[in-house]
């Protein structure tokens, strides 16, 4: 069973409740950008491509509600989280449509088919990396789950396997929200390609044993020069790989470029409730009145990165600003607001 | 209120059930071997020097009961856990005096003492180190539960902030079982010494962000040229640690050395069973039928610490193995077995 993280029909934005995963998989149909909203706010919802797409119809449901402007709707989605760039990009495409008289559906559904025709690409482009390297790790969830189908960093071992090659994949549990142990894992297991989760902490233990051929992942937002957001922990992984000599990939479609962003730096790095760390599903993992922090993301340095697999190929991080330029993105407005 | 994780009376060893902690504080009496064999196999009592003296007591358990002779007693607790060297050195002290025809009550007891002078004179040797460098991260448990009082990483951070540094503590939640989010944070909460838990992904951000003056960890065994496992996890701190130019500081006392050993290569490693990491106290994390790997420990190299706190000081890799010698230390029979 392929995987789709949400789709449109009979005027509902219907989104898989990637909270409940993988106990049982519900959906949910949402009427109102305030629900879009929320969903994205939740987590209900996550994975930078595939809030870009929730977003997008979430300024659907709004020019069919009453008493929402262009410029209302957008503020409101634009809120929602700050870190993932492609969420302003799928706001601002049916936003412009919009406000010109266009057809917002229209809008989000070419979004929405430009996003996995991306995904689709990125993973024939990125197979043949891990042909030879079949072994694998991979953080947070970068799959169709995140994407709406395909996946990013997932993208390019499916089509390796689909070709033959004998993937195997570590799977990060990724805490606090366990996106890896809950969301990636179940989508392996829907397809049939082997893996076996870890803790956060093995990771190292595993690239240091020789066990692992390359890691993978996805990003929130990458600059101009490369350094790239993505899930709290990738730093980590990143730092990891480079000292144990293990290459090290970024996969993402054009809307997780912020062409705007020379460098890392500034990256808006959410911050979420302590409550996710010192609770796991209702069980407290701490003493009463402990403090935490829980910033959702870091920001990873391009000199850790051995190439970003884009929807247009394989690139080094000297050229993936060249790249970026060649593409046909643009210069987002309201972005990053 | 001051932290003991066990003591010996009325013929019975007292255990705090560290499984409970942080939601209950209860105490074990155990009467057998046996008991004591299992407290140690299933983490009741955890912790390299603190299992050392579990053991001991667990010697002198069998000493009176019947059946019971030195080797096969000492062979039934050297089988229970592999990695922690304090363990072996803990059971032949017991083993060679009860052989001897000495009193196994006196040899545990005073084992039991120089653990807890050895991490007394550990926190007063380790404090200075963090008199200007007061944000200091741990990994794991290495307080008083992990070693009866005091605590190794602790120690230190314990006499400085007696001297009146202003000691922060970042406790990394420590999968799989917690014993940052549990342990470490509620021994920091009895004595109020301020702290925030994060998840063990949020390490390398916050030391990159510099908000991190050093790092602290206890050992579970130490070879002679200061390669060393502790707690799967470490091995991706120092790293990080390295990177950033933060030093990384490892705490333990001379029972810890495994002096056989000249490198860390082939430090046995435990593996856990899966169900640790595939469930968080009964909440499944990841779909039925999940494969997980589950090492307990990783080694990490000497050339990422910058300094050892031992009981006779703090020494720089390339010394560690000369304090050694000068120790009273010495080879010990049927270890590592």
């Amino acid at each position: 069973m392929p995987v789709r993280a949400l789709w449109f029909s009979g005027g509902r934005l219907h989104l898989i409740d990637q909270r409940k995963l993988p106990e049982s998989t519900r959906i949910l149909r949402l009427r109102r950008i305030e629900d879009v909203a929320e969903a994205i706010r939740t987590l209900t919802v996550r994975g930078a491509p595939a809030i870009g797409v929730a977003a997008a119809y979430g300024m659907v449901l709004a020019a069919r509600q009453r008493g929402w402007t262009p410029e209302r709707a957008a503020r409101l989605l634009r809120s929602t989280r700050p870190t993932a760039y492609d969420l302003f990009v799928g706001i601002e495409t049916v936003r412009s449509t919009w406000a010109a008289g266009g057809d917002p559906l229209e809008a989000a559904n070419a979004y929405r088919e430009k996003i996995v025709e991306e995904c689709h690409a990125i993973g024939v482009a990125g197979a043949p990396l891990f042909r030879r390297r079949p072994r694998v790790l991979t953080h947070c969830n970068a799959g169709a789950l995140a994407t709406v189908e395909w996946g990013t960093s997932l993208a390019p071992l499916r089509v390796a396997r689909e070709r033959g090659a004998p993937i195997f994949v570590w799977v990060d549990e990724t805490r606090p929200l366990l996106q890896g142990s809950r969301l990636t894992a179940w989508e392996l297991r829907q397809e049939r390609i082997p893996y076996a989760v870890i803790v956060d902490n093995a990771a190292g233990y595993f690239m240091r044993e020789g066990d692992v051929d390359a890691v993978i992942v996805g990003a929130d937002r990458i600059a101009r020069n490369g350094d790239f957001a993505n899930k709290i922990g990738t730093y980590e992984k990143a730092v990891l790989a480079h000292e144990n000599g293990i290459p090290f990939y970024v996969a993402a479609p054009w809307s997780t470029f912020d062409y705007d962003r020379r460098t890392g730096q500034g990256i808006p790095v959410e911050e979420r409730s302590p409550d996710e760390v010192l609770a796991i599903q209702g069980y407290r993992t701490s003493p009463p009145a402990s403090l935490a922090r829980n910033p959702a993301f870091d920001v990873t340095p391009a000199r850790y990165v051995t190439g970003y697999i884009t929807p247009g190929g394989v690139y080094p991080p000297a050229r993936v600003s060249g790249a970026l330029s060649a593409s046909r993105g643009q210069k987002l407005r309201g972005a990053d607001s």
